[in-house]
């Protein structure tokens, strides 16, 4: 499994492999230029976004033998890096099913989603304990999160399969159908059903996820959210300016 | 004066020339994703948004004699089309006083924002009288949405020197400085005075203001408002999809 270089402070462009989906990519960069602590937009981080959302559903090709999304997913890289992007940001967790193929794609570096969420963890002061995963059913089954979970010292509590089709699946497919605001309820069910295992945090492990749960909403939580968006964004941002001049999550 | 050419609905890919400011950018790629009438991904637009905040200031170029913005934004417009872009669409109102030297360096077809504005006042019911404009300085001092309006049988109404020091100015640099809450009191300042001239609707002809004021409170507004990201997005999206098949933005 390849770790996320770190990435030249020098670099010139951060590219975005987004449109899985849409919403989420341009809302990766619309959080990625709030958060950067700018005061002109001179002194913001150039981005390219592919935001083509054609690229085949990356659930359904690693459940249910669909379309392998694969050979799009590798034609955005190569593209990225040849329009000259010095890093690679990918906003959608699914995706880095395959990420160790995608980084071997370009010769630049390609931040980890899930490693940028653990460092968010540490970021919000949780260094160990359970930690809830909602994500797609391909990203939960498959164990994407589990394992780095692991290996960084935390204990992983994921959804039943009932939870599952009554929380994240509803969530995600109502914000790809851009309703928004019927996300909300499944998404609060799924992480009150992780608060009731004992999380002490909730990973928002789909880029779907965080436009279910609106920013000004999430303190009626009772635990810490990691929204892995913000996460991937900020990384970013601590690889580009210095980590001090960061600022948390709104 | 060129106009906005139809675009093929058969098109590929919409390029977006962004970064004037980068949230105005990636909000516009949010709003044309959150407008598109799609209930999964690969329903949705391909988008290549190029979100380059190294343009030049597009206002001190103009009023001030600043770096000229033109090379960087006919940089950007050869790579749009050189990408794959049928279309390109630019959400900086500013930057649309370069709009004819934009358009001839590129063999695909540009949206003209200000068209999409007065496309949008008609799609709002709005089809004469006075209306407000709300803008950068650069924009309203030479004169960019008032010769559309009067050749569109409008009656433009602009701030005065005091009030745009008073609202839009502030309201602007507010956004492009990250700090989005306190940019709503000067813009609603600028509201309410081109309303007490009369206005009937005022137009946020700058992609900061839209940001400015948020969706969820413009009802507080006793006028129509007609918003410059949101008025690029419909419009493109009718050349995409049917117009019938469009929502209103919300």
């Amino acid at each position: 499994m390849l770790k996320s270089p770190v990435w030249n402070p020098g670099g010139r462009m951060l590219g975005v492999l987004g449109g899985m989906g849409p919403l989420a990519g341009a809302s990766f960069a619309y959080r990625l230029a709030q958060l950067t602590p700018a005061r002109t937009d001179q002194e913001h981080i150039p981005v390219l976004l592919r935001n083509d959302p054609r690229i085949p559903d990356r659930s359904s090709s690693r459940l249910n033998g669909g379309t392998d999304p694969l050979p799009a997913m590798l034609e955005g890289m190569r593209f990225l890096e040849r329009s000259g992007s010095d890093c690679i940001a990918i906003p959608c967790n699914t995706a880095h099913l395959w990420f160790d193929s995608l980084q071997s794609e370009v010769t630049v570096p390609v931040m980890h989603i899930v490693e940028c969420v653990v460092e968010d963890l540490h970021r919000q002061g949780i260094r160990g304990g359970k930690i809830g995963i909602m994500g797609t059913p391909a990203t939960l089954e498959l164990g994407l999160y589990q394992q780095y979970l692991i290996q960084a010292g935390y204990d992983p509590v994921v959804p039943s399969q009932t939870e599952m089709q009554a929380s994240c699946v509803p969530a995600i497919s109502a914000v790809k159908a851009n309703r928004v605001d019927a996300a909300f309820a499944p998404a609060s069910h799924g992480i009150a059903a992780l608060e009731r295992r004992g999380a002490q945090a909730v990973v928002l492990g789909c880029t779907e996820l965080p436009l279910a749960v609106p920013h000004h909403r999430r303190a009626e939580f009772g635990l810490v959210l990691t929204d892995s968006i913000d996460a991937l964004a900020l990384s970013v941002l601590e690889r580009f300016y210095a980590p001090e001049a960061v600022v948390l999550a709104v």
